[in-house]
C-alpha cells in the first residue's frame, strides 16, 4: 500500500467515525433538551448501539496497518495522524469487555446520582459510585502502561498535562487565592445585590442577544433551555443550551455567554477541517479558556458590564443600582457558597482543587469511596471556611464522577488560566479592546481569537497552541495578576 | 451452531440494528425541526455514514448462516425471522454501490426539488428527477427477479400488495368516487366556511388537547413545529409534529390527529416487542389506516365534531355557524383543490390513483420524465375536471419522489380501504361509539384498535392482520359505502 493511498483510505475511515461521533453528539443533546422523560431506557439502548459502532471502528485493525503505511506530506496530515494514531491506541488499549462495561455502568449511574442528590442521600449512591471507581482505577491502569494512572485519566481530556505539573501549579494558586479570597470577604465596601423582577422569556430575549453580540452564528447553531447548560457539535452544527432562574438573571446572561465561547470556538475552526480529527477543539482545557474568556475577562469586565446595565435596564427597569460602577460590582459579587457551578471568579478555582485531589486519590487507591465524603467536607471547611451543611451541596452536587469523568476537573483551572494568559496577549493586540467592549462590541476580542487560536482546530497540542497564540508559554501568573487587580478593585482594597 | 444459539445471536444483532435503525429516525426528526439551516451540508453526510452502518449490517453474511440455522419456536419467532428474512433478501439483493448511489442523488434531491417548487420551475427538476428515475428503475430491477418491476418496489411498503390487484382495486373504486365527487359539487346544499380568528398559539393548544384526547401519550412523544407534518419514531419515543395556518384551523387540528393515529400505532404495540422486527407498524397501508380511521372516520364524525364544535367555540368564540350541525358540514366541506395533502376524504383517493398509474409507468418505463408534467395535467383535468394553474399545484406538489419513494402512493388509499373495513367492524364492535365520541371520549374506538390490531405490530402480515381485526376479508366496499353515505347525507343528496 502506498502512503498516499493509505493517508486517503484512513482520512475517509476517520471521516466517517467523525461523522458518526457527531450523531452520537445530537443524540446526546436531544437527551437533555427534547427527549421524552419515558423514553430514557429505550434511549440508553439506542446510545450503546452507537457506541459500540463507534468503538468497532476506533479499534479497526486496519487503523494500525494504515498508520504504519501512511506518511504526512504537511503539517495538517501530521496532525490528523498524530490524533487519529492518540486516538486508537488509546481505544485498542482498554478492552473491550471493559470499555462496554464503563458504558454500562456510567449510563445508569448517572440516573442514580440524580436521584441520591435530590434525596440528599450519600448511601444511595455509594454503591454505584464504587464500581464506577473500580472500572475507572482498571480502565487507568490499562491505559498506563505502568506510569501514573491518574495521569493517564487527565490525558484523555488535556493531552500531555500530568497531575505532576498541574499539582505544582495548583500549589502555587491556592495561597494567592485564600487570601485574595479572605480579603474580598473581609472587606467593608460589599457590592448590592441585584434586584427587580426577570422573567422567562425576557431573559431568554436578553440571552440572545448576547449571544449574537458575541457573535454565535445562529444559522449554524441554536439555543434551547437544559437543566445544566452545556453546548453540542463540531463543524457547521454547534447547539448551545441555557437555564432561566428568575431572581438571577445573571445564571442564565453568563452561562449563555460560557457557553457561546465554546460554540464559537467549534464555529471558529477552519471548515476545511469539518468532519476531521482537527476538526474539533484542541483539549477540554483550550476549550474552557474560551469559554471563560468570553464569559468572565470579556463578559465580566467593568467595560462590558458598562454596556450590559444599559440594555438590562432598558428592559427590565430599576435594578436598585445607582450606577454602572454599582453594577460592575454585583456582576462580580464574591460570595461563599456551596456550588462549584455558581462560584464566582475567585473562589472557582479553589472548588477545582480540592476535587483535584480527592479524584487523584481515588483513582490511585489512596482514598476509598467509603471515605470520599468525610474528605470532602473536611477540604471544603479547610478552604472555604464554612461547613458543607448537606450531601447536595458537597460530595453529590457534581455530575462527573456519576458518569466515569475522572480527571476532567482539572482542566476547568487550567482552561482559566489559559484565559488568563490569553487576555494578557489580546490586551496588547487590541489596544481599544474597553472602548470597543464599551459599546457591545466584541468583534475586536473574538476575531483575535479565532484568527490566533480558534481556527487551529486541533491543528497544534494545547500548550503549543496557547504558547503560538500568547507569543508567552502559559503560567497561572496572568490569571493571579488579573485577579487579584480586578477584585482588590472592586472592593476598594 | 444450534438453532437456539443461533437465534439468540441473530436476535441480538438485530436489535443492535434496530437501535440503530432509531437513531437514523431521531436524526430525520432533528432535521425537519430543530437543524439550524446551515448544517444541511454535514448532516447528509453524518446521515450517510449512519445508512453506510445500517446497509453494512443488513447485508451482514452472518445473517444468512443464522437464518439457516435458526428456528422459530412459536408464531412471535416466526414474524422475527419472516421479517429478518425478507429485510436481509432486499438488502443483498441492491448492489452495495447502487444503494449508496441512491442514498447520495435522493439526498440532495430533496432540496432541488424544494427549489423547484418554491420557483415553480419543472425544467429545474428534472434531470434530477431523471436520475432518481434511473436509479430506482435499476433497483426495481435487481429486486423484481424477473417479476414486475413496480411490483418490487410497491412490496417494499406493502409486503403482498401488487400492482394487478390494486390496479383492479383502483379501477373499481374509480368511478364511484368521481360519481359522488360531481354529485356533492354539483348539490344545491353547501356547507358555509369557517369564520373567525385562529391564533398561533390558541391553536396548538388545542392541537395539544385533542392528542390528548385521543391518548396520545406525552411521557413517550412530543409535538413540535413542521413545514410537513409526520410522526416519527418507534418504542418508547414516538414523536408527532404539525403546522399552524392562521386561516384554518383544521390543518393543524387534523394533522395532528392524523400524526396521533400514526404515533399510537407504534406506542400502542405490545412493548415485550421494542426493537425488534416485529416491533413497528405491519406496513405503510396499515398505518395509514390507523392515522384515517382516526382523523377521518373518527375525527371528522358528525359526533366528535359535535364535541369539538364546543370546545371551539368556547375558545375561539363565534365561528360564523349556527350549530354543531352546520359545523360538521363545514368540517367535511368538499372543494375542488390541486394539492393532495388539502384533499377532502371524497377527493383524496382520486389522487393517489393518478399518482399510482404515472409511477407505474415511470418504473415500468412506459413513461419518460421528460413527459411526466404533460401526463399530469392530462390525467388531473380528466379526473378532477380544473386545467393545473402551475406545476407546484401539479407534478412537483409532492417530496415523494424526490427521495425515491416509488411504490409508496397506494399504501395512502390501501390505509384508506383498511380503515373503512376497520370502522365497520369498530360500530359493531362498539355500540355506544356515537355517544362516547360526543363527549369526546375516544377511549373505546382507540382501545379496540390497539386490542384488535395495533398492539400485534409486525406479528402477522399486513392483510392477514386487518382480516383478523375486521373478522372478514378487507376490501373497498365498506369504505364506498362508508364515504356515500356520509357525504349523501351532508350535502342532503
Amino acid at each position: 500500500m502506498s502512503a498516499d493511498i493509505a493517508f486517503t483510505e484512513l482520512m475517509e475511515f476517520q471521516r466517517q467515525t467523525e461523522a458518526l461521533a457527531q450523531v452520537a453528539g445530537r443524540l446526546g443533546w436531544d437527551q437533555e433538551t427534547m427527549m421524552p422523560r419515558g423514553a430514557a431506557e429505550q434511549r440508553s439502548e439506542e446510545m450503546a448501539a452507537l457506541e459500540g459502532v463507534l468503538h468497532e471502528r476506533r479499534t479497526d485493525p486496519r487503523i494500525a496497518d494504515w498508520l504504519m503505511a501512511a506518511a504526512a506530506e504537511d503539517d495538517e496530515d501530521a496532525a490528523q495522524l498524530r490524533l487519529i494514531r492518540r486516538s486508537h491506541t488509546r481505544a485498542t488499549k482498554v478492552p473491550s469487555r471493559l470499555a462496554q462495561e464503563i458504558a454500562r455502568v456510567t449510563s445508569t449511574a448517572q440516573g442514580i446520582w440524580a436521584e441520591a442528590r435530590a434525596a440528599d442521600d450519600v448511601a444511595l449512591f455509594l454503591p454505584t459510585l464504587t464500581e464506577v471507581v473500580r472500572l475507572k482505577r482498571e480502565e487507568a491502569a490499562a491505559l498506563a502502561d505502568g506510569r501514573d494512572r491518574y495521569d493517564a485519566l487527565i490525558d484523555d481530556y488535556e493531552p500531555g498535562a500530568t497531575a505532576a505539573t498541574l499539582g505544582a501549579m495548583f500549589d502555587r494558586m491556592r495561597p494567592r487565592l485564600v487570601a485574595l479570597r479572605e480579603a474580598v470577604l473581609g472587606a467593608s465596601y460589599q457590592p448590592a445585590p441585584l434586584q427587580g423582577h426577570f422573567g422567562l422569556e425576557a431573559q431568554v430575549r436578553m440571552a440572545r442577544d448576547l449571544a449574537a453580540t458575541f457573535g454565535y452564528d445562529w444559522t449554524r447553531g441554536r439555543m434551547d433551555m437544559a437543566v445544566h447548560p452545556f453546548s453540542s457539535g463540531s463543524g457547521s452544527d454547534v447547539r448551545i443550551t441555557t437555564r432561566v432562574v428568575e431572581t438571577d438573571p445573571f445564571n442564565c446572561f453568563y452561562s449563555t455567554v460560557h457557553e457561546v465561547g465554546h460554540a464559537c470556538y467549534e464555529l471558529g475552526i477552519d471548515p476545511d477541517y469539518a468532519l476531521t480529527p482537527i476538526g474539533s477543539g484542541a483539549s477540554m482545557g483550550v476549550h474552557e479558556s474560551q469559554s471563560r474568556i468570553y464569559e468572565n475577562q470579556l463578559g465580566r469586565s467593568r467595560a462590558f458590564t458598562g454596556w450590559l446595565f444599559q440594555r438590562m435596564s432598558e428592559r427590565f427597569g430599576d435594578l436598585g443600582l445607582p450606577d454602572a460602577e454599582a453594577f460592575y460590582g454585583t456582576v462580580n459579587r464574591v460570595q461563599s457558597g456551596f456550588i462549584r457551578t455558581e462560584a464566582d471568579e475567585v473562589h472557582y478555582n479553589l472548588h477545582i482543587m480540592m476535587r483535584f485531589d480527592l479524584e487523584r486519590g481515588l483513582i490511585r487507591g489512596t482514598l476509598e469511596v467509603a471515605d470520599l465524603e468525610e474528605a470532602w467536607n473536611a477540604r471544603f471547611l479547610q478552604d472555604f471556611g464554612v461547613a458543607v451543611d448537606r450531601p447536595s451541596h458537597g460530595v453529590l452536587q457534581d455530575v462527573h464522577w456519576s458518569v466515569g469523568l475522572f480527571g476532567y476537573f482539572p482542566t476547568y483551572t487550567l482552561g482559566n488560566l489559559y484565559a488568563g494568559c490569553l487576555m494578557q496577549a489580546l490586551r496588547e493586540a487590541v489596544p481599544d479592546l474597553d472602548e470597543a467592549l464599551a459599546r457591545g462590541e466584541t468583534r475586536g476580542a473574538t476575531g483575535w481569537l479565532r484568527e490566533n487560536l480558534q481556527r487551529h482546530g486541533g491543528l497544534y497540542t494545547p500548550h503549543e497552541l496557547v504558547t503560538r497564540a500568547c507569543g508567552f508559554e502559559p503560567s497561572e501568573g496572568p490569571l493571579l495578576d488579573y485577579l487579584e487587580t480586578k477584585f482588590r478593585d472592586i472592593y476598594r482594597l
